[in-house]
This record gives structure tokens, C-alpha cells and sequence, in this order.
């Protein structure tokens, strides 16, 4: 099957939204082995579209919309296709009654029912995470058009829940991926090491890189699922073994998930402060359901007056060595240790950016400290005169790094390494 | 002037690389008030870029393509553009120079000047960060071709110092636009409010969600930029005064932005202290650079024990009435200020879920205290039986509506209304 796909968004054209959609949409059919050869974008503009459409219909058998499926008037992308595929629009009765539960409770404008109207026929793929309705349509000529709405968190779960699964019903072919997780590696690196891996035809292997990690998708078609993870296999744990211990999960969405399972299979705690990550750190573990086995406090400490007031770092200490130093990130971890009477305790202190930095602290420069009560290591990173990078990339390093290091510790290797 | 984009390369249609260089070139395109009607994608595949050049000329006069400059043989953009423009590929001596003081010292393959090849009679865009130079071609139809490098680090220094100057020369329009932002009241509501807006021409008017946010963009042509911002002025005076108090900014990037130059103006302070966002509020607060003269401290308190050991919640408090209750929002907020001793002081606790909800306790129950230090109100979210959202969703909301609630305050408006 060849496919292409039509993103539907004046705001993609100028430059307001980078369009995440269609490389989430891309992901999702090379793991089906369904060629995509065009991806176009055009703006909310009926007419256009209409000219799209009819093109990719000519050359592709799957043509997937993202975008224009919302309430409001400049939403048309349904309208156009229902015209295109000559299909009059009804209201699904299953759809409005989601839409009537979504606003349980709260005002809901008319408007949003339109967003019920669907093709007649079509196959509808449900929203679990907002109001408009994805579907199917199916062509005279066989060809089918599938929509998706805009928002990436709309249009994630619906294409894992139900398009593929769809999709894995017309290609007659189960498809099981490993994904393999790394971090401390980059993809390049990862490439070359597992360069022969690369050329597979089933499983196929590919690298992805992911804010400031990366990991490894290993991928088969067989009949069943079963069988095409059996294939997936053997490759999975020959790939694993070349990477070592840079990978720190297999099959496991984060390093905060990882981390997660380690520490409670322990029953294990952590305790953290952090400074220039802000509580990315806790944000991140506190993503988890249910971390609250393994997790119990953690502080921002953005100033030194709440260092020194809430977990005790010296004032002397402060004024020795300044915030951002490794004395201070030692202090903090163990300050939180000990006050959260947590098993293990993380500081982290740096320099984000992009201002306050100087020659001998530079922006990028940060201190992470990880103990376990008997035992404190510390990790810097950046302070080389490099080109500098965005805040949010040395936040994010920052705490993927102290989660790594308490992985890593977890696992029986050196933390630090 | 319009123009369109065609990106080049097989690892975007694979999903294996996100499309930030049509994003980039789209911003600065309609900064130059350049209207882009259509980007497109193919991969590393010659005639299928032919074609899509060739449908570019006709509809288009400038046509812009990124990556496939390379030096390997996958890279064959310059050279289908060649042949499609009727000229021949000549050595440009500059370029080849460019490459020759790139790799003074190492080694250089030969095939690294085939990147010195461009087409005759073609403008040339210097590489500053790497070795592939750009070009302008322009067609004996005296329509337009501009090649760009597909790394982003490339392509946003040849656009800005080489390209952009190159086509104000050619273009004399400028674009505006206005961004009004909007918290507790969703895109549809909005539309309706503001239909006759949306109609507009010259400005055009648009509504936008943003992760349980939305925003209206204001967008104006014009000669120059002061007059195209003079055209948007008064529709967005006008749509800012029919929404009313739900606007928390114009062109103010977040809620957290809003905060920040409220609490700055009058120097005061901000302590937060977290149960279900577990820190989302403060590393959101923290992804604003200076941020530490308005936030010195943030806690996550995850279980009853931190809550009363960091910020005196009464015990007694805790099992009367449970974590996630009214007295306990009230007394996190209170008891955090106190602790920090700052001038503001917000708690946020609740079920964020996907379990450890109940009947008269549903997962989206979320209490947010706010304290000035003589008042405290409390805001509830949720509570009622509707569809289960996710997990993110209900702490994105709770941070978001606790921003609110602060930003309300401090513009004298009813902070839980």
C-alpha cells in the first residue's frame, strides 16, 4: 500500500506550529511497511485542499488528513473530503454523545457538534483525548482518505488505538516493535556501532533520536503479532548486548519508568532538590502513576536562603564555592536525603541560561549530586567553551542525567561512569 | 510574491527526522509577507523531485528546497534542479575555497567539492556553519529557485544573513501579527464570540488551541511592518475587549510569562507547594530565565508525612478531611508562603489519576489554594462523573488554572471566578 499525507493548517505555512503530526504519522506507517512517498502541506483553504486531495488520490491508496476537524468555521477538511469522496455528512450519534460527556457539566457551544458530522459510511476512529472525531472514508474507486484531527496529543492515541490497528486489517500483517532505549550515546554513534542491523529487511532496525536520548526501533511483519515478535527477538537482544550499558530500558517509555520499576522492585525512595531544573525532575517522576511508593518530596531550592533553610546547606559552603559548584550539589543531595529520610537523595545545580554564566562557570555548566546515605558521587557536565545551547536543553539533559546516574546505581554500575 | 516549499529527504517521510527547516523557512517567509500556499515533502528520489519542482513552477514564484546538498550520491537536489532550469553545473571557486579552509588540517574526501558545483548564473548563499552552499536560480520564466542545506544549524544562518536580505531586495510587503492569549474559555466558545472577526480580510483573525489553552492570532499585510501592526491594532483592541477578562495576555508566549511580569512589576513573590502536579508548576515557573526574583521556592509534597513535615498541614487536618480536600489546598498554600515567606503563596492538591479515584473523590478532583498572607481562596476543578482525561491533561489544567488564578489577582479581578 502507498500512502501520503495532506497537513491541513494555515499555521504550519507560517511557520506558528512545526509539524510533529506527520512525522508521528510517518513512524506509524513505516512500522506497518506502508510506503509514504509525498507528505504535502497546504493552508485552510478549501480549494487547495480539494486540489491535494485530488492529486494524492491519483497516485497514493491511503490518504491521510491531519488538521481541520475542529469546531470552527476555517475547520474544513471533513466538508472538502465528504465533497471529494462524494459522501453527504451525518451526524454519528456514538460521536455527539461523546462530545455531550466531554462538556458534562459545563456550557457547550452548538458549534461543537459539528464536529459529529462525519461521512456517511465512513469508519469512525474515537477521540479519547478532546472533542473531534477522526474516520475513514472509503472511495469509490477503493481508495481510502483517512482524518486525523491536529493536536498531536488528539492525534497520537487515535492513531495507536485505532488507525493501526485498522490499517494492520487491510495489510492482512501484524507488526511488533521493540524499542530499545538509550541514554549517554548518540545516534550517530549508535549507528555506526550497529550499522549492519540498519540494512535489515524483517525486522527492520532504526534509529530515532529523542530530546537529548535516543533509542533503537526494531520492527518485524509477520502474520500475528506473536510470530512477528519471535522474529523481532533475536535482533533485539544482539543489539542490546553491542550497546551495553548505555541502554536503559527495553519496551520502557522513559528513564523515569525506569528508574520507577528499579526502585520499587527494591521498595526503594528518592528524594530530590534541585535548583536550575526547577522541579523538572520531580515533574518527570511525578508523571508516573503510582510513584508516590517510591517518591515522597521534592524541593525547588532557587535561591540559596531556601538551600540553607530547607535542607541545610551552609552558608559558608555558599559563599566558599557559590551555588553552582560541587560541594553544593553534594550538600543538596544529602540535605534532601536526610530530611525526606528517602533511601537516595539528588541535587542538581547549574547554570541554564542563557543568561548568568561567566568564564569559569559557564552557561551549561551543572553539578549533579547522587548519595545513598554512606556514599555521595558527584557529575559535572558542560563548563567547556562550547556553542550554547537553549535552557530547556540543559534542563532536560540535566535531569535525564541525575535519572540515569540513579539507574545506573540501581542496575550495579558505576553511577558516574 | 508566492512561494512554496519542497523539502528533500527520505528520513522525513520515514519519521525518523522532524520537518523544523519548513517551520523555519515558513517563519521568515512570512515575516517578508510571502505568502506560502503549499510545502511538500519527497524523499531522495530524483524524479518524483522533478515532478514536484516542475508543479512548483507553475504554481509558484519562488520555490524554496531544503537538504539534498550534500556530498554523497543520495544528494541530487542541485542537480535535478539543473536540469530542470535548463543550467549547467559550473565550479564556483569561492565555494570551493569555502571547503578547502573547512577541512584546513584534515583530510578531505574529493567528493566534498562536488558540493562546490552550482548552477551557472546562480546567486550563491554561503554555508557559515558547514560545507554545502546554497544558491538562487532563477528560470528563464524568471521564476525564482532557492536551495538550502538540510541541517537546521546551516540553513537558519544562510536564510537569515544571505537569503532574507536577498528577498526584501525582491519583495517590498510585511507581515503582522497580534497573539491573544485566552485561559477557562476554549476555541469554540471563542469563535462564536467572535465570528465577524474571523471573517476578516486584511487583518485576518484565527483561533487556536494550545494544550488546554487557546489563543486568536491577528494578522495584517502591509508595505512595512509599523504599518501592517497599525492595521491589527484596532481589531485586537476590539477582540481583546469582547472576550474580557479570560485574555491574559497579548503577544506574552505563556500564562507563566503573564505571572512573571506582573509579580516583577511589583516585586513581590510566588512560593508553590505541589501534591498532584508534583513540580509542574515550578519547573514551569523556572523555564522563564531571571524567574529567581519573583520564585525562590517550590516543594513537591507527594505524601501526607512531607506535607506536614515541610509545610506544618496538620495531621489532624489530614485524616479528617482526607489529602485532597479543600482545608488541605488551603493549609498547603498558607503553610508555603509562611515557610518561604513570600508575598504569595499557592497549593495545589487532587487526583490527577488514571487510578486512585472514588465516588465522592473522581480522578480530575483537583483543589488550588491562593494566599496573599490575609485571604486564601480555593479554587475546585472537577469532581463531576465525565469522560476520564489523561493523567497530563489534569496536571497541565491545574497548573494552568493556578497561573490564572495568581494572574487574576494581581490584575484586581476576582482571582477564582
Amino acid at each position: 500500500m502507498n500512502a501520503e499525507i495532506i497537513s491541513v493548517g494555515t499555521e504550519l505555512l507560517l511557520g506558528h506550529t512545526v509539524n510533529t503530526d506527520t512525522t508521528i504519522v510517518a513512524q506509524a506507517l513505516s512500522d506497518l511497511g506502508i510506503n509514504m512517498l509525498y507528505a504535502c502541506t497546504v493552508g485552510d483553504n478549501e480549494e487547495r485542499l480539494r486540489q491535494a486531495l485530488q492529486q494524492a488520490l491519483v497516485r497514493s491508496d491511503l490518504v491521510i488528513t491531519t488538521g481541520g476537524l475542529g469546531p470552527t468555521k476555517d475547520d474544513l477538511t471533513k466538508e472538502t473530503i465528504a465533497a471529494v469522496a462524494g459522501k453527504p455528512l451525518v451526524e454519528d450519534a456514538g460521536s455527539r454523545q461523546r462530545i455531550e460527556q466531554y462538556f458534562a457539566g459545563r456550557s457547550c457551544s452548538e458549534n461543537q457538534f459539528k464536529q459529529a458530522l462525519l461521512p456517511k459510511d465512513c469508519t469512525v476512529l474515537p477521540n479519547d483525548a478532546g472533542t473531534a472525531p477522526g474516520c475513514v472514508v472509503t472511495t469509490d474507486e477503493g481508495k481510502m482518505i483517512m482524518m486525523f484531527p491536529g493536536p498531536p496529543s488528539e492525534l497520537k492515541p487515535m492513531l495507536y488505538r485505532y488507525a493501526v490497528p485498522f490499517l494492520q486489517e487491510k495489510e492482512q500483517a501484524a507488526i511488533y516493535s521493540d524499542n530499545i532505549h538509550v541514554f549517554g550515546k548518540g545516534e550517530g554513534a549508535v549507528a555506526q556501532q550497529i550499522a549492519p542491523y540498519l540494512e535489515g529487511e524483517n525486522p527492520t532496525a532504526a534509529p530515532y533520536a529523542k530530546d537529548g536520548e535516543m533509542f533503537v526501533r526494531v520492527t518485524a511483519k509477520a502474520k500475528t503479532k506473536q510470530q512477528a515478535a519471535a522474529i523481532c527477538e533475536p535482533v533485539t537482544k544482539e543489539i542490546v548486548a553491542i550497546l551495553g550499558d548505555v541502554v536503559y530500558g527495553v519496551n520502557v517509555d522513559t528513564l523515569e519508568q525506569a528508574v520507577f520499576h528499579l526502585l520499587s522492585a527494591r521498595g526503594e525512595t528518592v528524594a530530590t532538590a534541585e535548583s536550575c531544573t526547577g522541579g523538572l525532575l520531580s515533574k518527570r517522576l511525578t508523571d508516573i502513576a503510582g510513584v508516590s511508593k517510591v517518591f515522597e518530596m521534592g524541593v525547588c531550592t532557587y535561591s540559596n536562603r531556601i538551600k540553607h533553610m530547607l535542607i541545610d546547606v551552609s552558608d559558608d559552603m555558599l559563599r566558599q564555592y557559590g551555588a553552582v559548584s560541587e560541594q553544593v550539589a553534594k550538600a543538596m543531595a544529602e540535605g534532601v536525603r536526610k530530611k525526606a529520610g528517602s533511601t537516595y537523595g539528588i541535587g542538581i545545580t547549574g547554570i541554564a541560561g542563557p543568561t548568568g554564566g561567566s568564564d569559569e562557570k559557564p552557561v551549561g555548566l551543572v553539578y549533579i549530586g547522587f548519595t545513598n546515605g554512606t556514599q555521595t558521587w558527584i557529575k559535572k557536565l558542560g563548563g567547556a567553551k562550547t556553542v550554547q545551547r537553549s535552557r530547556e536543553y540543559y534542563r532536560t539533559i540535566s535531569s535525564s542525567t541525575a535519572l540515569d546516574i540513579l539507574r545506573r546505581y540501581l542496575q550495579g554500575l558505576n553511577p558516574i561512569a
